[in-house]
């Protein structure tokens, strides 16, 4: 049984790794942290997980804590200052937070309004997008785990940019659920501001923009430009991202279709689907993709998935699998909710 | 043309009633106040009021400012701060907070948590509930707006509680959309939180079952009972009350339509139906009301209303235009969407 | 290894079973049967079951199936017409509809509107409510699965029942989400109708009120008046059950609260809360149920619960598992969304 | 007084034209028909308008009506068998269907998979983008009343593909409030499937394609590449455009902003923001507009409406205005809710 400890428990990332970890056969939850909550039974923070865990908040990992792996629930700026300790003491790390994302620290300064403070982990920090690059990952001992949005587009768009038939310019339209932006009341997530509308935020500024675009470039060998506009959608669970693409010469839908066959086969979690569909991943770890071929050689490409699942929680426990080397479907084989 | 101000205008209540005043043809907004935004454009701050009003939030009313009524959309316990110096002044003042609203200081400190400042003020000001008060607020130069419960509840339940005819205890489960919280996020309103869900809060401690059991105690002519169970609903404008109380000897159901029916004679913004429907309310003054007879001598008592207009900002402005001897629908009749 | 088949297999009751019996360690399901889609694979109709199961839908069960359990999904009418053959052919039956829970033939003629066909059937029958009716489960051949709404309040409101404290009168304010409705569209589950709206329906004229009386009066032991509200709600999935009672003397809290902790004690799928959460139970077999003591001697009782899990195809795996002599969580024990 | 008949008024788009005319000082509705409803008191079908209309449903408007207005709120397919005949006895007409949308009658048939009927009707028929057109609405007796979708995408896009500064290729990705497809109950609009969703439809397939296609060319002047993808929101009302063209060559977000502030000068109903909000028109007839300036040259333009008001009957109330050359604003100067 390999033990993990999830750091900063109490928000929606934290307790969705709890919830999973809870049926997981093979990671058992040792110790969960949490500053503001220290000393209290983490089932009554998070009641649905009550009956599943004993364990009680700690105000941080204890320094004999035997522990193989951690999941950093931290928020961005913190997990850099975690990270080199727990992996001194051989704890894998698995890092939510976008810290280790962006591998120009340069970048992530830009983005993120800091310096980095761990160059020496940026450096050996593996991206993990699991589906992409599961040999890596299986190599890491720090996996800085995507953002959902770069999840949901980059798996829909990755066999599309790979094949190289496409031009380097990349339109993502991403509408995304309210959980995605935290357990913490902010304005925008207030009900009576968000429930009945739909509304663009960050738009051109968002961080994931240049996260998206690192992991595009990756997969095409090219730069791309990238214009990515995330809307705020009126449901709590749930992504959708709806991209678009030209073509440099005529394909058929058939031709494409075959790219992403081949692309994802024997991969678990990606669903090859006409549309894709929200309630159907809702409370799991798959993910649905789409593609359309419209006019002016334009393809439509959608993509669906849990943003607290397989856009958080659900792939860092894949990626769990993977650096264990498990099956990476482990404890994550249950279907979505459909309904 | 009467000139009016808002007093603290930049809540869900303050804007409702620049909304509604903005087209209303005898009452003119002239000033409207906000610390927070002052100096700002209303129009700003305020966007769907963007063409309709040129003004701009100043701190406080000056004191030489030419007002014949102000409307205080201020919180709980500073409304009596400020409304004896403009009632000095010869204004008319209807305040929206609960400051005048319990007649029995005593009650007010229990409920609200300090002693009440203004105790002439309480014992001249007549509470608004336009359908039954009218002869009152027509003389009134202090009007306590009712709170959005009680307006939704009292109506319906008032033709049956001045019978007679039914026993002293009233049940009401209360409804409410996400806007009655008012415009500041909280952990409830978090859309998260409350977005899939409807969640009962405050069950036996909620400020506005002393207002209701006030209400209804008068038009009873006795001391009732109230129980009273408020749910936060997944919507953002309207309100739905069932309530249920017991006859004391059998009456058919037509016998009670018939007490409706002649109780709100004459009255436009109450409708009697079978099922109310938030949506026929939606952004309209009307309140609908429907009764059904169930087993064991209950009545099921149903009443929607949009809680900003009818249950808000809505009543506030058909009290004034009584207090000012107008038709009490002046600027105020005009239909729900509907959808 | 148990194998059962779903009759009816199509709507959302079938497909919830189906999710979950995907997952359960002891019980294998071997078919699916739906008039509609015979012929078609049922991942195809059931997208989220992609992946999970190679069953195509039959037409019917064939005569010769190798079946231990069917549970019927199938309409109200329909399954008294199917269950008798498969109980002769050794067959265990959970019916999900409502043709064997009313015992009383007449009253089951009164509200489903014809005639019961299989009185032999009706008067062997077990009422499936797994926490009440344990040992007669265990033993029974034929259970009959409750509704949602008597699940929910039944569930909340039995242990105060049980005491003889209470008059025998009960006020049941009930709250669905719009899949309690079924997968056929109505004018009643129309987004633009429902979608921004709460809305009371077939008040006093509800299926569930007859078989909620029925289980409250077995647990009480007398005759008792309910009044039943139901209200269609704006989510997808659970349903908050808000009931009134009057103590006959005065009670505490803490005597009232010692109760439910007795009656439910060693019972995994109840949980004892201050304010019940339908996040909480979301996607999982738990019920949640809180207490709260009012004026005029009134105890207000919440439940929440999954209206498709515990409120249907949870419950009904539960009470295989108890039929089969397994362990009533097996395959049901994960916790619900929290989110 | 002008007087007016709404032809087909039981649905959303004949009621929302009720509900506005029946505060229109000028224009007086004096018939409706239904064939369904024939017969039936508009405010019966119609509930929110209890009081506001003593009309009863007509079967089909009678030969010798007074009538100088008809709005026909008909299906696509059934406007073209009814104008001429209005036309020819001097009554104008607004059509709400696509009948007279697409001048091209091959287009027409293509998208709406029938011959037209009215081919002289098609060729003098106006379409009725009140910011745009009108001077021709102005001189016409027969105007196609725009698609919602169009009305939003073409209001938002048409100052920049004036300019001539992008290029012929522009990607709208649409979201709608799900009263946008009538009243009609279908699977897609039911709440189950919808209310916790996003969803694409009909992508490269919706016939408001070639409707945008037309408007946006006449804007241009050139033929352009329309890629169109609407999506179903879980919101009643409104509706949001996001839209991606790309410039020729750079260009300032001032310079655009610029273009836009000199097209819609004068022009009450459209309004120029940072981010439009839903909220902020909803119940008006404005629209908000915004752009942003992205990476690779790339334009966001953002736009939001009511779909029922200024994407269907208050856009049709502005047009009969322009046709009866009063104020375009008359009886439609409110403001949204704003919450």
């Amino acid at each position: 049984m390999i033990k993990a400890a999830i750091i900063g428990g109490s928000g929606y990332t934290g307790s969705e790794l709890a919830r999973i970890l809870s049926r997981h056969p093979e990671i058992g939850l040792v110790a969960m942290t949490s500053r503001q909550n220290a000393g209290t039974p983490v089932a009554k923070v998070l009641p649905s997980l009550n009956g599943f865990t004993d364990l009680v908040f700690e105000a941080q990992l204890s320094d004999d804590a035997d522990v193989d792996l951690a999941f950093l629930a931290t928020p961005h700026g913190a997990s850099m200052g975690i990270a080199p300790d727990l992996l001194s003491r051989g704890i894998k790390v698995i890092d939510l937070s976008g810290d280790y994302r962006l591998r120009d620290p340069a970048l992530y300064e830009k983005w993120y309004g800091h310096p980095h403070k761990d160059l020496e982990g940026l450096s050996r920090a593996v991206y993990g997008m699991s589906e992409l690059l599961r040999d890596d990952i299986a190599r890491a001992d720090l996996v800085a785990n995507p953002g959902c949005y770069p999840t949901c587009s980059v798996l829909s768009l990755a066999p599309l940019m790979a094949t190289g038939w496409v031009e380097n310019k990349v339109i993502i339209d991403a509408k995304s659920g309210t959980s995605g932006s935290g357990a913490e009341p902010t304005k925008s997530t207030h009900h009576p501001a968000c429930g009945s509308s739909i509304t663009p935020y960050k738009v051109v500024g968002h961080r994931h923009t240049p996260e998206i675009k690192m992991a595009l470039d990756a997969v095409s060998g090219t730069g791309n430009g990238v214009v990515f506009t995330p809307h705020l959608l009126p449901i709590v669970r749930g992504m959708l991202t709806t991209s678009y693409v030209t073509l440099k010469k005529d394909k058929s839908k058939n031709e494409l279709q075959a790219v992403y066959d081949s692309y994802y086969a024997g991969r678990r979690f990606v669903r090859q689907v006409a549309i894709p569909s929200i309630p159907s991943t809702v409370g799991s770890n798959f993910a649905e993709v789409g593609i359309e071929l419209a006019d002016a050689g334009t393809v439509v490409v959608m993509g669906a998935l849990d943003n607290l699942v397989k856009g958080a929680a659900g792939q860092a426990v894949q990626n769990a699998n993977i650096m264990f080397k498990m099956d990476e479907t482990v404890g994550l084989d249950f279907p979505g909710l459909g309904v």
